[in-house]
């Protein structure tokens, strides 16, 4: 039996990114964001939602450019602070968490160093929806740490332990048990093979 | 240390959520798409990004309106093969899955009853970032399965049992054991309280 509870904005899981701009002084920001996807093959594009009133959104406008920045379960509670605090309130907020910035490649914007992995995104296109605005940026680098990557450059997911965020329960989890592999499960169900 | 591996579509962890639209001739259908997020507060909006050459990308182009639904990790060989075959191919794939839909309450799409989570989306704007169209809807219902709620309206998320994606990997997996307290385990960095 179902049960209808109004609109909502759930859906699980969601990931817990951390979201790297400069200040108009040049100093490192980061917010918390699980609103956040891949949205395009090619070019290679990532999206994030923005509030309008967040010092993350006047340092998109004016940059051009942001990362999104993969956290270890190890660091919730810094990711959860960057999210209950404004950059307006607390300039320094990533110094406050004691997390480490360091200068992108190809962007102008920071890579957060404490995270595993760190994409550069540059903005491409930006959507205003209504109290947020969905933000694209074309992903042009990508740094993982040496020790997330196995052999050649495969991700070793379980060691890198990404956070997972449950939005309604407002909890962050670990991830669990690999369940199946994708692009072969579902292979069964095929006809023809 | 790190290591720059070039641009790669990498956010762990994501989603895998079936997007439910009907065929020209009434035929439901659904994909499964790890690209997809809320977007927006106010209006309650969520995105989903989907291939032009997609079945999806037809059905939403003339219908407007879409469902995302949450899978449990029952489910996953159902949702991977909902994700390697498109509708064009195999019109019936639903039904080849064994999945049963009924249509939504206020929209023109099928809610994927199998799963607990169904959200009703009407198509609120659309934006081609290159081979994919980012497609905003407006959340209007939300369905749960009364046993995945708890107490009230508050969503029992391990009973639940969602499906997670890890991208790179290419694997399904489940949700692993709280790690902290959202909107709570940030609050000791806070100088004043």
């Amino acid at each position: 039996m179902k049960k209808k509870i109004g609109p909502r904005p759930i859906i699980f899981p969601m990931p817990a990114l951390l979201v790297g701009t400069y200040g108009e002084d040049g100093t490192p920001n980061a917010m918390t964001a699980a609103w956040t996807a891949i949205c395009c093959h090619d070019p290679l594009c990532a999206g994030v939602a923005i509030r309008q009133t967040r010092l993350t959104f006047d340092n998109l406008m004016r940059t051009k450019a942001f990362t999104l920045n993969v956290p270890r379960t190890s660091h919730a509670a810094e990711v959860d602070y960057l999210g209950i605090v404004s950059g307006k309130k607390e300039p320094k907020k990533l110094a406050v968490a004691g997390m480490e910035s360091a200068r992108a490649d190809k962007i102008d914007a920071p890579i957060i160093v404490d995270c595993p992995v760190n994409l550069e995104c540059a903005l491409v296109s930006q959507t205003k929806l209504g109290t947020h605005t969905w933000f694209v940026g074309e992903i042009v680098e990508t740094h993982v740490d040496e020790d997330a990557l196995a052999d050649g450059d495969v991700i070793d997911v379980p060691g890198l332990d990404p956070l997972v965020y449950i939005t309604s329960a407002s909890q962050y989890y670990s991830l669990g048990k690999p369940v199946a592999k994708a692009y072969n499960a579902g292979k069964k169900f095929k006809k023809n093979g």
